[in-house]
């Protein structure tokens, strides 16, 4: 950390969150994956609510049996920052793909990491993670809307960044850790 | 505004402009949309040219209307500073789907948005836009080359992002806001 | 440079030699690609390991000749800096496409640069770079992992990425600009 902490600074240290979290899952490397959550972080996927050791207890078998590759590609990334808490948008398109030309596992998807991400014991990281799914394109066909249980996109107003940006900013401004 | 304008916060408040302005397409938010815009700010997309309030007008029943949802997905962003006026260039991958599989809008385009961004009034935003087509594929076809109407990619030293880099260059640095 | 260098401005300056890179290779400036890397970086791609002037003189032939368009779209960029070192990694989707919808050259491929960056003479600049693929789909068709001579992504702890941190991590701190 540095003498004194910038706004700067805080979007330099969340932005490289989100990016050792993908570099975790594309290596398989798990301490990678883990530093991107404080040891209480939560996460939401789809078919899975839990803690961040029960996520990559969850998550990691699915990467290495099921799969010979992924590319977690992070595009667009818009942090807004309220003192020790921060909402973190980040568009992902995730590319998965097995062993050969033929294998059924392949696939990619749209979706967006939505976090509340806060700075406790000297760092930031993540304190709960909505992972938004938008589509969802098998290898050789078509695109369709995500559908199941798990964070969806909406457009009406209710988008899960919405709901959280709504959260951090009617909070109290003192008690917003939570 | 902080105390001290510098590099690094011009950089970072155009790079929140272009991320606003995604934000606000994909979750059919017109006033995000505006923001990223002066009031004065000119738009050139395929098959349109006008102000942004035309823009809104044009693009946000296209949103509402044909599509279940679109990602603005923003990779390259490169921003060259020359005092007030700013050329910001960002490559744009924009996935656009229906509501179910068989959903003729689908489609995914390649584009680039080359912006003249001025700073004024206290704030960065949009002076000038072109949309800068690069292909396009529709959902289970192939990708075609961007023709038709509208701001085109080149390759020959006349791209639109050279093209505003000459005029921003060869202005006197005195009077570029225009 | 300016008066005192600092982290934010070594990594900003680390990614506009990336994005410099990008836009020289899609709109055919030889300069801008040169001006990416050291007048002695090397270069690691499919098929060619050289020198950056040899690397120029091999890969403009093909975007020139073949394609119609390119697009070297990046996504997740982690630096780590060591001094006057820096390990960059840069997630890569490069879309290329030919002249028209039945062009045998249209393809996607996914890679990522592995750069060796470094400070010298005042600016930083590419001294090795890898280009690791990681899978191809060429245009209405599947994607397939990437195979075939040259950096190839791995998953076990010994990808470019990993080896070059250790390389960086584990030189002797006054003696990294090799």
């Amino acid at each position: 950390m540095p003498d004194e902490r910038t706004a700067a600074w805080d979007r330099q240290q969340i932005h490289d969150v989100v990016l050792r979290y993908c570099q975790g899952i594309d290596r398989l490397d798990l301490d990678l994956v883990r530093s991107a959550y404080h040891q209480d972080g939560i996460d939401h996927h789809t078919g899975f609510d839990g803690t961040v050791d029960e996520f990559v207890a969850w998550v990691f078998p699915q990467l290495a049996e099921h799969l010979a590759g992924t590319m977690h590609v992070i595009g667009n990334h818009r942090v807004e920052l309220f003192g020790d808490d921060a909402l973190s948008e980040t568009y992902l398109t995730a590319v998965h793909w097995g062993s050969g030309p033929d294998s059924p596992a392949g696939f990619t998807t749209g979706a967006r990491y939505v976090d509340h991400m806060t700075f406790r014991s000297g760092r930031w990281a993540i304190s709960e993670r909505w992972a938004v799914r938008e589509w969802l394109r098998p290898e050789g066909g078509v695109l369709t809307p995500a559908t199941g249980a798990g964070p969806l996109a909406r457009r009406d107003g209710s988008d899960p960044v919405e709901l959280l940006r709504d959260r951090l900013t009617s909070a109290p401004r003192g008690d917003r850790s939570g």
